[in-house]
């Protein structure tokens, strides 16, 4: 046995349990299905080549819903120059203590310091300032997919790293409705897509105060139940009203001939998606990938005696290139492996769908399915193979969102005492609902007590008339509590 | 007259002919058209959204190419310790003077600096020194593209600016052939898309020692002549040889159970192509874009009286719909503004053609098409318009391309004499090809006394024997000198 192969059946034995540590049996995934690995740079990660193709596939269907929804693509510096950063004060106030100075260039000292970008509002506000003179010039929609740094004392590949990739909406428009038109209308689309891209179901909703982006006038987030029970902010939508217009002199001459300042957005999802996709749908085998974003959807394994390659292999490259052609991501693993230990590596790796093919099949004219998410095995015919795939590709995509749905039913509870609400997140974790006053004091104690946080407070609920679960007094709205990531 | 129309009529006049002054022409075009704009980042550009769809469209040919023959994209961290930078001698002497340091992160000041990347070979080889074990784990074939900061004193949108973006490649090999193969096929890979993507001509060969990578063994480039005469460095291809192995210790077990270096090559391209094709295409009237990254290939301008939104537009939108079904990119200009102003703005731009329609030619069932690039105008009937279109797009990219070889042509002169060398150089740019005897002195006095230098030497030719240009020696190739940028 080669060494590769000491190295690559450690490779799949290797996984924590997610009952024994969710949190280990993450790190493992992570590692052993090669979707990124540790650099020498602190908190900064590499993305390997198969997580990179899922983050493609992600921003492939972002990208072509964000254009077709009348967004451009542009790119900003990396760098802001201090003093800009400092305009918009609690824009400054909240990501300061987490940015990154270049203080030297070309071998010289700057005269003033740059931040690598922690997001992009400074940069691109103070260019909107140039471009816009007149109402004629409104709406301003652009995106930029691009890298950004963070100062993170605890990291976690994906979830949360120094430097991300991300991508950030920037929006200007001559109303505030217009605004928050936008922000809405981005949420539901960042809603949609988690569902039918990443089938990971989301619950939509508003921020708290204490909660919301730094220099924003509201935050709006989706929010994704893990396997362990804890939430994950998997996408933010920011309404700026006019802060940042103000604090960088974004203003334009209006129908009436007056100048007035802009109303802004901006919104993001990053690479804490595939985060949230490993824990949403990751099982003790390891990763288990919505067919949408898989870089490969199928894996072919021959199986037969020594002599495969010349009994089985041709008939596997020819139901190959026949799913190729229908559109399929399919790999053909050729390698002198057992098959055993092929199945248990596109397991770990998360392929949809394993595709077996031996001399018997052949002769029968069918070939052997297995479904990665339920396990199931079935013979189907050769004749209409491909369309088969295609089919059977949906139904698991479907399949991954309904079971993460019902995971996150049989975890989301309401209640209304404060001890039922202590019980709770003592308990079997998941989303509490219950009614909050609004109060940041309200907020905080119970962070103290339980450590869950508002994650947010839906738009289509209204309060059910029940008090504060803490303080009884009447409640704003219904808020989603969570222990979070 | 809107404030929004004065603007744009100077917009579309201001542009500085191109024989008047070069140099300001295209400054002049990147800015009218609304390519990129200067950022208050010193040295640092915006790309603006119709600069960033060509840089999509670039992208999306060479992403396709790289994939075909075999490469995967992966993501390297932003930033390199200081220390990893300075293991491979050659490459940091190069580099050091061109870097950005961060000094502070987290609102601490950093053990140790961390370099902005110039370019990931440092951080690179380290991963790879984690990955590779045994000749089974290669070739490694991964692509980043990524954003990269080199500290410049004199900068130009899209030439030469201190980030920008790109893609570079680098790769593993079990041996020395196998890298310089890999090397010469992405030199040829790249030479095939700068003529198919970017309709631009460019001469492919190798680069003399003073001008290669720091820490490569050789490096070949894709040269190109730009409108005004100078050459433009396109792309480079370099074999790293075992340089960066050994410095970061990058070894395999090789089939012989001996342990080895692996052989290294990196590659890359950047958002500098952007320049190249305005330089090679553009005319006093603008931008001229080759159709195939062209973000509009068909601009329609709706011709009429004041009721052409009611008589000539709902036909020029079933027009625009069957393009688009044709996979044509196409916009419908329907402003409010008049034609001969829409044309100017769109000939601005560079779109490929401009489809005019008005009564007169529903009437009889046609189309007026304009070719951009020759200004031709030709009645063309409604039926088969799609088809048409297509064909013509494929025609104007081809012409182009021989527009741009013949220009190349008539500004490329094969000496024999130094005085022939020097007038050449002071009269009419463009390249002139000699003989060259290897010696950096001749290279260095050659570039004292006329501002030439080497840009590269062919492959595909063997010395004519002539000795040096400067010094008789005897030639070891024929080399192509030019004033570049």
């Amino acid at each position: 046995m080669s060494k590769k192969t000491d190295k690559a059946d450690a490779f799949v034995t290797e996984i924590t349990p997610r009952s024994e540590d969710f949190s280990r049996w993450y790190l493992d995934v992570v590692r052993r299905a090669e979707l990124a690995d540790y650099s020498p740079v602190k908190g900064c990660m590499v993305i390997r080549p198969y997580g990179y193709a899922i983050w493609e596939l992600i921003q492939e269907h972002f990208d072509r819903a964000f254009k077709r929804t009348g967004h451009v693509n542009a790119y900003f510096p990396l760098f802001i120059p201090e003093s800009l950063l400092n305009r918009e004060a609690e824009h400054v106030d909240g990501f300061a203590p987490q940015v990154a100075y270049v203080t030297h260039g070309g071998g010289e000292e700057l005269e003033e310091k740059l931040v690598v970008r922690p997001t992009s509002e400074a940069i691109i506000g103070t260019m909107y300032a140039k471009w816009v003179q007149s109402w004629r010039d409104l709406p301003i929609l652009i995106n930029q997919w691009a890298n950004v740094v963070r100062w993170e004392k605890v990291t976690r590949p994906f979830l949360r790293t120094t430097e991300f990739l991300w991508q950030e909406g920037h929006t200007a428009h001559e109303t505030a409705d217009e605004a928050e038109a936008e922000t809405r209308m981005i949420l539901d689309l960042y809603g949609t897509l988690a569902k039918e891209v990443l089938a990971m179901p989301v619950v939509k909703g508003q921020k708290s105060e204490s909660e919301k982006f730094a220099g924003a006038l509201r935050t709006y987030s989706i929010e994704a139940l893990m396997g362990d029970g804890r939430a994950l902010q998997a996408g933010t939508s920011h309404n700026l009203g006019q802060n940042f217009a103000k604090a960088f002199d974004i203003t334009f001459q209006a129908r009436d001939k007056s100048v007035q300042h802009v109303w802004g957005t901006s919104w993001g999802v990053s690479t804490r998606l595939i985060g949230g996709v490993i824990m949403t749908h990751g099982d003790d085998s390891g990763l288990v990938l919505p067919p949408v974003i898989a870089p490969y959807q199928v894996v072919i394994v021959p199986i037969g005696r020594e002599n495969w390659r010349e009994t089985v292999l041709p008939r596997a490259l020819e139901i190959k290139d026949e799913l190729v052609k229908a559109g399929v991501r399919v790999t053909l693993d050729e390698r002198d492996e057992r098959p055993g230990w092929k199945f248990a590596e596109w397991e770990l790796r998360g392929v949809p769908l394993r595709l077996e093919i031996g001399p018997k099949d052949i002769e029968k004219s069918q070939v052997l399915l297995a479904r990665r998410d339920t396990r199931e095995k079935a013979g189907v015919s050769m004749a209409g193979l491909a369309g088969h795939v295609r089919g059977l590709l949906d139904v698991i995509q479907q399949h991954l969102y309904e079971t993460a749905v019902t995971f996150r039913e049989s975890h989301t509870q309401r209640v209304s005492s404060y001890d039922e609400f202590k019980q709770a997140m003592e308990g079997r974790p998941g989303f509490v609902i219950t009614g909050w006053c609004g109060s940041a004091d309200c907020e905080e104690q119970i962070k103290a007590d339980t450590q869950a946080t508002i994650r947010n407070m839906p738009l289509d609920t209204r309060p059910t008339g029940q008090g504060c679960v803490r303080c009884h007094a009447p409640a704003i709205a219904d808020a989603w509590f969570a222990k979070s990531y």
